[in-house]
């Protein structure tokens, strides 16, 4: 299980040492993600599904615009962190039309990781097109998300160290799971996973966020076309706003039998 | 109270809606930051405290070695998003010895925040010193800090979205806390405000962190000269391995009478 690393540990127990005991910790490592065998962002995430991260990094940051740009994504097996399967190199379909400074300079600036460029919040506000999907969820169908994915996060358990992301249908059907130690990664693997599998944009989807919601987890399922986010925990401020401008529907806490619907509430119908 | 924004939501009860109610949420906006007038990188942060984030960023990334590389720390008060305060201008103690290209492409590789440009780990660990440090904690202390850090965490309450990380002394009192929409700002924050009181590097002091401990936390920490970590919640792999190679005494799952150390527990002492 790449998901999880074993370690040794000395367990504490009412301020005195315990004894040492095993125990196994979400794994984090660097991905580097290649463009045309030109190194263009490192990625701190859980070890997996690496070619799903990077086709949905790709379309989430803005890089490419759908799977037609893609040709194709490998593994790089060469030395150092490479070596350990920690680079992937994308093949695009049109390398004639890549320009590698501006690309650099856009996911750099575009990123809302917590670090990036020069971008105002303006002009990243304003790229994005309103998202037009007439798809109706249930109240009742958004309530019974959690549950589902609590019992589809198996690496959690173990490590208590991981967020996740789940892909549902608008009738609540869990389609794809996926979980990583940066939640922006957790996203952007399931995106990734649609967009490979040729299923995006995700009209008529919902996401469900195991944990708060931020402008970068609302931007970049907006840019996998996915109207409808859950999230169990908070929302910022400029998640609200984001979700407002961009025309996306918009739940926060929810848990047990409530939830806070900050965006989009006409998409949401009552009872089941 | 800038850290938390006034909102409007719909609330739903038991799959249907109970009404509109005004609730408050984590503010999130994004920071420029600037040296010596050049836009050097942009952070998505809760307001306030913004001068010791940008001060704490650039220490923390390596930009600067101390608190004699700054001259001054000014808002900007110009158009845009600037002109809500949001972009700081760092003066350089040595301007000439400032350059730009190298410093941006500095602190674009070198960051951890989930994308950064072409670092390898290998590379981001050599570059950091094993820390000395014989301070001496005792157990007690670590446990008790937890209880100190929620009761000095007020943003957290109303709006459930903000990460905290807590300064302490060796004997456990609380110094300064510092609250943010992300883990690694309310760092910077805290290392800053040390930053520019003088007080770096933090040798003798323990950091507590609210929630998951992760490879760019153990090494924000390090940076800012803080020996001894605490976690709330869950360590990544490679912040065990960093704290490991890095000399730092590192504990997670610290809750009521138990917690789980990772390395570095010769310097915890049994009992008060």
């Amino acid at each position: 299980m790449p998901e999880a690393t074993p370690i040794r540990l000395l367990h504490f127990e009412d301020a005195g040492p315990d004894g040492e005991k095993s125990d196994v910790v979400a794994t984090e490592e660097p991905l580097e993600i290649r463009v045309e065998g030109r190194p263009l962002a490192v990625v701190m995430r859980t070890p997996g599904h690496d070619r799903e991260l990077a086709a949905g990094f790709l379309l989430t940051e803005g890089v490419i615009k759908s799977a037609k740009d893609l040709f194709d994504i490998t593994m790089c097996v060469d030395a150092g962190n490479a070596g350990k399967g920690n680079a992937v190199d994308v093949a695009l379909a049109h390398p004639g039309s890549f320009d590698f400074e501006k690309l650099s300079r856009h996911v750099f600036t575009s990123s809302s990781c917590g670090i990036c460029g020069t971008a105002s919040i303006d002009a990243v506000l304003k790229r994005r097109k309103p998202l037009s999907d007439d798809v109706r969820v249930s109240a009742e169908v958004l309530l019974s998300l959690p549950k589902k994915l609590t019992k589809a996060q198996p690496t959690f358990k173990s490590t208590g160290g991981l967020h996740a992301c789940a892909l549902f249908d608008a009738e609540g059907n869990l389609l794809d799971v996926r979980e990583d130690i940066g939640r922006h990664n957790a996203l952007d693997k399931l995106v990734g996973a649609a967009l490979l599998a040729r299923r995006t944009p995700l009209h008529g989807h919902i996401v469900l966020l195991s944990g708060r919601a931020s402008f970068e987890m609302m931007q970049k399922a907006h840019a996998g076309g996915i109207a409808v986010v859950a999230a169990i925990s908070a929302p910022s401020s400029l998640a609200v706003e984001f979700a407002r401008e961009s025309g996306q529907t918009f739940a926060g806490f929810v848990r047990g039998r409530s939830m806070n619907v900050y965006a989009g509430a006409e998409r949401i119908v009552k009872g089941r």
